[in-house]
C-alpha cells in the first residue's frame, strides 16, 4: 500500500509500505476514505521539530473498517468510521475522565503502540487501527459525498477547536476573542458559537479566513496585533476584554497576545502546540487570569459533536479551502506551508 | 490612634498616627475589633519584598462603624462589619462579574484610594474605608465574642481557600489534595470540604497543622514533598493523582508540588502569591493541566459564605492559634515568621 512519509525536512513522498497486519484481537484494519494535514504537521515538515530519520505520518483520518479482530464487538467490516488523532481503550481510567489523549493504552498514530508494533500514519492508503472499539466512532449510515469533509473535521480540528472553547468555559451569554486564524482558529470559533457565547471576537488577517471567521459565527474581526490589537479586543467587549480567550496559535506572542485580551477573572483555553511559550505567573494572579486546555482529547467529544455535523447544523468541513488525490500529498503540504491554503484534505 | 507601622525588615512597631477622617461621601470610619496577620505580611516583614520606608500594614480587620459619609445607605453607624481585604465599590463591570480584586475604583489598605488620599492599614484601632457600601457586609446583628476570630477569617484566609477550590473546580466527589498547610492551606481543606469533594489529602509535616487539617475535612495527610509525596498523593487518588490541587504556597516548589500530584485534565487552583514560580506548559499541554486563581476576590464571597459561619456549620476561626492584644503585635510576627503559629489575632 501507499503512505506518506516525511524524509526530512520538506523532503516528503508517497512510499510504497507493507500493508498493515491485524496484530492484536482488539485491532481493526481500516482504508483510508479521506485524510487530511494538520498544522503540527508542518512542525517536523519545516525541520522546526526534528525527525532522526524517515517517519510515516498524518493523525486525521476516516474511513471503512476492512477488517477486525476477533476482540472487536462495537465496530463492524463496513462500517463508516472516524479516528480520532490518538488512540485510545475508552474503558481505562482517564478516559472515562475524559483525558482520552493519556490513555493508559493510548498513544498516537505513526508510532509505535504500546505492545511494541508500528502503527500506520493517517495519511496513507489503510491503517491498522489499535483498540479499535475504543478508538473509532461509527456513522450511523454511509454518509454522502458531501459530509466526509465535514466528518473529516471530528478527527482532529473541530473537536481541538471545542476544547479550547470548552477548557477556557465558553458558555451562554460568553464574550470570546480567538488568536488564530488557521483551521483551529476558525473551529474555535464555531465552537463558541455553537456554546452559547454572545460576542465572539475573532483576529485575523487574512481576508478569506476573516469572511470564513464572520460566517462560523464571529461577530467582530481585529486585523490589528499585538497592544493595539488587544485594545481594540478589549474595547469591543465591554471595555474590560473577552471572558474567555481561545489561544490557537502555540507561540510566545500568541499567548502574551491572547493574556491581553483577557478580562481580569478571565480564562483562557490553549490548544496552539505550545513552542517557547512564556507565560508571567504574577501578572496572572494579580488580575485572576486562568489558563486551561492542552492536547485535544478528540475522542471524548466526537459523540457529542457528530450528530450536529450528520444534520449539517455544523458545517466544521469550510476549513478545507483544498482537496487533492493522495498521491499529491506534498503539494498539499507545501501550500500550507506557504498559506496559500487554510487546510488540505487528501483524497484517497 | 494607634496602628502598627513596619519600619524596615523585621522592625514593626505600633506607633501613634492621626487618627481617620471621612474624606469622601462613600467613606465610613470603623473601630477595629479584631485584625489578624497574613502569611503575605511576612513577605514585606522578612525583608524579601523591599519597602521604600516605614509603611502602614494590615488588611484584615472587622470591627463596629463609628461614622458614615453622606451618601453611604447600606451601612450604618453601630453595624458590626467585615472588610475583605481589597476596598472595591461593588457596581463597576469587573466587581459584577465577581473580580472585586480588579475594581476600578478598588484598592489595597495602607495604600493611597484613587482619589489621592492615603488608607489605612488594618492592625489598627480605626480604618478610614473608601466605598464602604460596597466594601463592607454588615452581619445582621452583633455577634457574640466567640464568633468574632470566625468572621474575621472572611476578611482573607476562608475565602482565599474557598477561591482555590472554586478556581480549580473542585465539586460533589471531587477528589483533592492540597500543598501548603498554613492559614490558606487548612482553610482551603475546609473550602473543598464544603463544597462537597469526596476525597481530602492534605500536605502537611506538623503535626499541629495534621491535626487540624483532619479535623476541617481532610481524610489523609502526607507528610514527604517532592516526588516521593505527589507519588503517595496520586496512590491515594485512584493511582491517578487529584482532580484539583490546591496550590496554597506560592513557591517555585510548592507550584512544582501541585503539578505532580494533579491527574492528567485536573486543574489547579492557586492563591499563594507567587514567588519566582515557574510553569512548565509543554508538560502542561501534554496531560491538560490547567491553572486558574489569583488573588482571592473575598468581597465576592463573604456573603455566600456568611450564613455557615454564623450557624456555625463551619468554624474557620479555628486557624488562629494565637491571639494577642494589638500592642503586642510585634510578638505576633515573630510567632508566625518563626512558625510557632498558625495565625495570630490581634484584639483590639
Amino acid at each position: 500500500m501507499r503512505a506518506t512519509v516525511l524524509h526530512a525536512a520538506r523532503d516528503i513522498r508517497l512510499d510504497d509500505v507493507s500493508a498493515p497486519e491485524l496484530h492484536e484481537d482488539t485491532d481493526a484494519i481500516v482504508r483510508v476514505v479521506a485524510s487530511c494535514i494538520c498544522g503540527s504537521d508542518l512542525w517536523p515538515y519545516r525541520g522546526i521539530n526534528k525527525i532522526g530519520g524517515p517517519v510515516r505520518i498524518g493523525h486525521e483520518f476516516v474511513g471503512i473498517v476492512e477488517q477486525v479482530g476477533a476482540g472487536i464487538s462495537t465496530v463492524a467490516t463496513g462500517d463508516f468510521v472516524i479516528a480520532p488523532f490518538t488512540f485510545s481503550d475508552n474503558t481505562c481510567a482517564l478516559c472515562q475522565r475524559g483525558v482520552h489523549t493519556s490513555c493508559v493504552n493510548g498513544g498516537f498514530w505513526g508510532n509505535n503502540d504500546k505492545q511494541g508494533h508500528a502503527v500506520d500514519g493517517g495519511q496513507g492508503e489503510t491503517v491498522r487501527v489499535p483498540f479499535a472499539d475504543g478508538t473509532l466512532v461509527s456513522t450511523p449510515s454511509q454518509p454522502s459525498q458531501e459530509l466526509v469533509a465535514h466528518l473529516l473535521t471530528l478527527s482532529d480540528v473541530f473537536p481541538t477547536g471545542h476544547h479550547a472553547a470548552v477548557s477556557a468555559g465558553v458558555t451562554t451569554g460568553s464574550t470570546v476573542a480567538v488568536v488564530g486564524d488557521g483551521a483551529v482558529g476558525l473551529s474555535a470559533v464555531l465552537a463558541a458559537k455553537r456554546l452559547g457565547a454572545a460576542k465572539i471576537v475573532a483576529m485575523s488577517r487574512h481576508e478569506d479566513r476573516q469572511r470564513l471567521a464572520r460566517e462560523f459565527g464571529a461577530d467582530e474581526v481585529v486585523a490589528e496585533r499585538g497592544k493595539g490589537g488587544a485594545a481594540a479586543v478589549r474595547e469591543m467587549l465591554d471595555g474590560i476584554g473577552a471572558d474567555q480567550v481561545l489561544e490557537c496559535v502555540g507561540t510566545k506572542e500568541s499567548m502574551q497576545q491572547a493574556m491581553l485580551c483577557a478580562r481580569p477573572g478571565g480564562r483562557i483555553g490553549y490548544v496552539g502546540v505550545p513552542h517557547d511559550v512564556e507565560l508571567n505567573v504574577p501578572s496572572m494572579f494579580g488580575r485572576n487570569v486562568g489558563i486551561a486546555g492542552g492536547i485535544a482529547p478528540a475522542r471524548n467529544y466526537i459523540e457529542e459533536l457528530l450528530p450536529e455535523v450528520l444534520n449539517g447544523t455544523v458545517q466544521p468541513g469550510r476549513v478545507f479551502d483544498l482537496t487533492l488525490p493522495l498521491d499529491q500529498v506534498a503539494d498539499g503540504y507545501r501550500a500550507m506551508d506557504e498559506r496559500t491554503a487554510i487546510k488540505t484534505m487528501l483524497t484517497i
